[in-house]
C-alpha cells in the first residue's frame, strides 16, 4: 500500500476552506487505488505571523523537509497590508520557501474552458474554443535573488540598486522543464526575453537556441520580446503553447495569463524543486495561482477547483500518479461542464458553495 | 510670424508614408495661426543603417541638435530583422537618441474612441465608454541604461549581469511629469512597481509618496505591483488614469496598454528631454507607438493618425500650441466619427487611404 506523505500549509482568508475539501477530494480520488495520505498541516504567512511570530516559521520548514511535497494554500491579506512591503506575508514566505527548496520551476497551466470563456476579459471571438497553454517561469534566479543595495552619494542624492544575475546552467535547467513541457503537448516553446536591451536576456537567448538544437531538435523554439510578448498575450494568447521565461517576466506575464484565462478561482500551479523525493522525482510545491480572497472569506463560497487542481499537479510531478492527476482534472472540467458552478464562474446564475463544488467533483472521479 | 523648427525623422516602411501626410496636417492646422514650419528631414533606423551606416547617424543627431523637437515615425523590420538584437535598428536607434536628448519621460496616451471599441481585444462591456488614461514611463534610467557584463566562472559557467539602478532625483522628476499630467486630468496617479521584491521600487515607493505629499498633496496616490498592474490592465484598463512607472515596468505596461486600446494605429506618444528649448518647453521626441508595419507599406493604407496625433504632442508640449493641438485632436476624432476608417480600424467594412484619411482629417480642423 502506497503512502503519500506531504505537508499542507492552508494560510490565510479563503486559505483553509479550498484546502479542506481539496484533501477531500485527493482522498476520495486516491483511495480506491489503495493509496493512503499521510500529511502535516503548518502555519503560513499570515497564519505564521499571528501564531507563531514569523511568516515562515521553522516549525512549517522542517514539516516540509519530512514531506515528499507541499500542497500550499494562498496567503496575505488586509489584516497584514500595513505591514513593509517585503514583510508582508506573501513575500515573507513565498521568497524564502523557493529559494529553500530550490524551487526553481515555476509551471502555470493557463486553461480556459470553452464553456467559461464569458469569465475571460477577452472577446469571445478571440478564444472560441478557450484557452490552453502552459507558462514555464524561472524562479530563483534573476532580479529576485540578486545582490541589493541603497547608497547615499556624495552629492546627497539617494541611489538604489538591484542587479539581475544569470548563469548559464540556471537557464538549461529551466529549458529542460520547458522541453519537457513542450515535448507532452505541441512540441512548441516560445521564449521570452529581452535580448535587445539586457545582457541576462543575450545569454538567454543564446542558451535557449544553442540547448534545444542540442537536446531537442524535434522541438520548434521562436522567441519573443517582453514587451511584444504582454501584447501578444492580451491580443491572441492561444498562439502560445509553453512560454519559457525568466523570474520577473514570467511575474508579469503569467499573471497577465491568468486574468486573460478568467477566473483565478480555476488555475493551479506547480514549483518544482532541484531536490528529489523518495520517488526519485522532483519535491514540488503546489498552489492555487489566486489570492486569499478575504472577501468572501468564511462563506463557503470559495471556488475549490484551483485548489483542487493544484493537488493533481502534486500527484504528477511529485508522486508520479498521472493517471488519478488526469482522473481528477477530468472531473473538475466535468462538474463544471455539467453547470456546477461557484459564484467567480456562475455569470450572475445562481451558484453553489464550496462543498457542494467539491462534492460534485467527487461524484465524477 | 512664428516658426517652428524641428527635426523629421521618417524612418522604415509605412513610417515616411504616414510622416508626409502628418506634415500636411500640421501644415494646414498652423497656418491659419500665422505660423510656418521649418524642418529638415534626416536618415533613422533601418533607412540610417542602409542609406549612412548607422542607425543612428551624426548627421542626424545634428539635425536634431539644431531644432527644437523631433517628429519621428517608425523604424525597423523584417529588412534587418537577422541583425543581433543589440544592432537592430529600433534598439540601434531609440537607446543612444533617448540617452543624447536625456529623454527621460515617455508619456503615451491610451485612448480608445467609443466608436472603436469593437478594435480592442476586450470585451465591450468592460470599456463601454471607450478607454482614457495616461502612461508615464520613465525612460533614461533602471536596467536599460546600468552596468551589464558577462563573465565565464571559475567552474566554466557563464554567469551575465545587468543592473537596475535609480537615483532619488530620478524618481522626482519622473514624477514631476505624472504630477502635471494628473493635475490636467482626474488628480489621480497610480505608481507601479515592485517594492515586495526591489530596492529600487523601495526607493520608487518612498519617494512617490514623500515627494507627492509635499508638492502636489491634492493628487490622490496609489500603489501597484507590476504583477498585478498586468491583470488590472487587461481586467479594467479603466480604473488607471495616470500611471506611472520604472523603464522596464513601462515598456511592458504601456504596451499591454496599447493594445488593449485596439488599433496602434491610433496611439501616439511624448518623449520630453531635461533641456529646454528656445520657448523654454522641453525638448522632445514625438513618435507613433506602433511599428513599421511591413505588411502594408507602400500599399498607402496605414493609419496616419498615430503619426498626426504625435505631431499634435509636439505643439502641446515642445511649442505650447495647445489650442492647435486640440484642434488637431478634435479633427481625428471627428473623422473617425464621420466614418472616415482605415483598413485597421474599419472592422471589415470598406475602408479609405492614408491620403483620404488625412484629408478628413484636414477638412475637419
Ligand atoms: C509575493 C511575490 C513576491 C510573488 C512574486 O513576485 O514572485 C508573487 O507575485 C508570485 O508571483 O508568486
Ligand atoms: C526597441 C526597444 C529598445 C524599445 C524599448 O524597450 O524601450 C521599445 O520597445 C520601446 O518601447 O520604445
Amino acid at each position: 500500500m502506497k503512502t503519500l506523505k506531504f505537508a499542507v500549509l492552508p494560510g490565510d482568508y479563503i486559505g483553509p476552506e479550498v484546502m479542506s475539501v481539496a484533501l477531500d477530494v485527493l482522498k476520495a480520488a486516491t483511495e480506491p487505488a489503495g493509496i493512503t495520505l499521510d500529511y502535516t498541516e503548518a502555519h503560513v504567512g499570515g497564519a505564521g505571523i499571528d501564531n507563531e511570530g514569523k511568516a515562515l516559521p521553522e516549525s512549517t520548514i522542517k514539516i516540509c523537509e519530512e514531506a515528499d511535497a507541499i500542497l500550499f494554500g494562498s496567503i496575505g491579506g488586509p489584516k497584514w497590508e500595513n505591514l513593509p512591503p517585503a514583510e508582508q506575508p506573501e513575500r515573507a514566505a513565498l521568497l524564502p520557501i523557493r529559494k529553500h527548496f530550490n524551487l526553481f520551476a515555476n509551471l502555470r497551466p493557463g486553461l480556459l474552458y470553452k464553456e467559461l470563456t464569458d469569465a475571460s476579459p477577452l472577446k469571445t471571438e478571440r478564444i472560441p474554443e478557450g484557452i490552453d497553454m502552459v507558462c514555464v517561469r524561472e524562479l530563483t534566479g534573476g532580479i529576485y535573488f540578486g545582490p541589493k543595495r541603497t547608497e547615499t552619494l556624495p552629492d546627497g542624492d539617494i541611489q538604489a540598486t538591484d542587479e539581475m544575475v544569470y548563469k548559464k546552467s540556471e537557464i538549461e535547467r529551466i529549458l529542460d522543464v520547458a522541453i519537457a513541457s513542450a515535448k507532452a503537448r505541441s512540441g512548441k516553446i516560445c521564449s521570452v526575453d529581452k535580448a535587445n536591451v539586457l545582457t541576462t536576456s543575450v545569454l538567454w537567448r543564446k542558451t535557449a537556441t544553442e540547448y534545444v538544437a542540442k537536446h531537442a531538435p524535434e522541438i520548434e523554439l521562436s522567441h519573443m520580446y517582453v514587451d511584444n510578448a504582454a501584447m501578444q498575450m492580451a491580443r491572441d494568447p492561444n498562439q502560445f503553447d509553453v512560454i519559457v521565461t525568466e523570474n520577473m517576466f514570467g511575474d508579469i506575464i503569467s499573471d497577465e495569463m491568468g486574468i486573460v484565462c478568467g477566473s483565478l478561482g480555476m488555475l493551479s500551479s506547480a514549483s518544482l524543486g532541484t531536490g528529489k523525493n523518495k520517488y526519485d522525482l522532483p519535491f514540488g510545491l503546489y498552489e492555487p495561482s489566486g489570492g486569499t480572497a478575504p472577501d468572501i472569506a468564511g462563506k463557503g463560497i470559495a471556488n475549490p477547483c484551483a485548489q483542487i487542481l493544484s493537488a493533481a499537479l502534486m500527484l504528477r510531478y511529485s508522486f508520479g500518479e498521472n493517471e488519478i492527476a488526469e482522473k481528477i482534472e477530468k472531473a473538475v472540467k466535468q462538474a463544471v461542464m455539467d453547470g456546477f458552478r461557484t459564484g467567480d464562474i456562475s455569470f450572475g446564475k445562481p451558484s453553489i458553495g464550496t462543498k457542494e463544488m467539491a462534492a460534485a467533483i467527487i461524484e465524477r472521479l
